[in-house]
């Protein structure tokens, strides 16, 4: 019995750690944001594994002045739109919602990563997070080398 | 004297006669607007003379409205923003600017071209029409037969 209360409190204890995370709220209305960019990547690219499809980036209010400035106020997010890439008849066309890749900007909440939050959610539902705590290795470890553009890779174009 | 007279008045009257003509305003701002969907168009496709490259389809307020119902009011402008298509490294990523191609809503100003105005601007360019008188042998005719979706293609996607 001291063993089973032990146990649950233990679980207990792992869940308030868990809920302790900073998390990265799902972008709702991005949709309507500014249009950054797109780009397909196809089978062979070295990041087709976890990004394969057709992706567009839009960026809200905040994210368009970071853009112009290298330097990304806090509330800027930029969201990475990663969808099938269905190519038939000498097309690519858009398929399924693979992920919703949101990059959140938050100094200090985010400090250990850059200060964004990183999070994916899973064909865009809200409650399919499959980045939670592991943003460090599963995100950040690629973004940190761009330091000279805030951690971001893509740039504004006309 | 008399015969240059008569050329001038002649070239005056042709350029009166081509400001009659109906004309699409340029899209200012369209890059803020509703991004609709997009399209690679490979060599190949029967359309890749026109349309070969990668296109974003953006929307106004008005435009919105008419993807939801059916039916464009007055004002709905629907772009075709044409970029080229850079394939490499196993990725399609944007190049220059091909043309931005504009339906513009005006029932009786297009009546002509089922109520729409067609125009395309040659690398984005708002002084290098590309269209001009040849609106409805030039587009009209290939968005003849989508009548019961008020002459469009595209379609409104999440």
């Amino acid at each position: 019995m001291k063993a089973k209360i032990l146990t649950l409190l233990g679980i207990t204890a792992a869940t308030v750690a868990l809920a302790a995370e900073p998390e990265v709220p799902y972008p709702a209305g991005y949709r309507d944001w500014h249009h950054v960019k797109s780009m397909v990547i196809e089978e062979g690219h070295p990041l087709y594994g976890a990004f394969g499809g057709i992706h567009h980036l839009y960026a809200n209010d905040m994210a368009l002045e970071g853009y112009r400035s290298d330097t990304f106020p806090d509330g800027a997010v930029i969201i990475f739109d990663l969808l099938e890439a269905v190519h038939d008849g000498n097309a690519v066309t858009e398929g399924a919602r693979k992920v919703v890749g949101v990059m959140h900007k938050d100094a200090s909440k985010f400090a250990a990563t850059g200060g964004w939050g990183f999070e994916g959610f899973g064909g865009g539902d809200p409650t399919n997070r499959v980045v939670g705590a592991n943003a460090a290795s599963a995100c950040f470890a690629c973004h940190q080398p761009q330091k000279a553009q805030d951690y971001t890779f893509s740039r504004l174009r006309d």
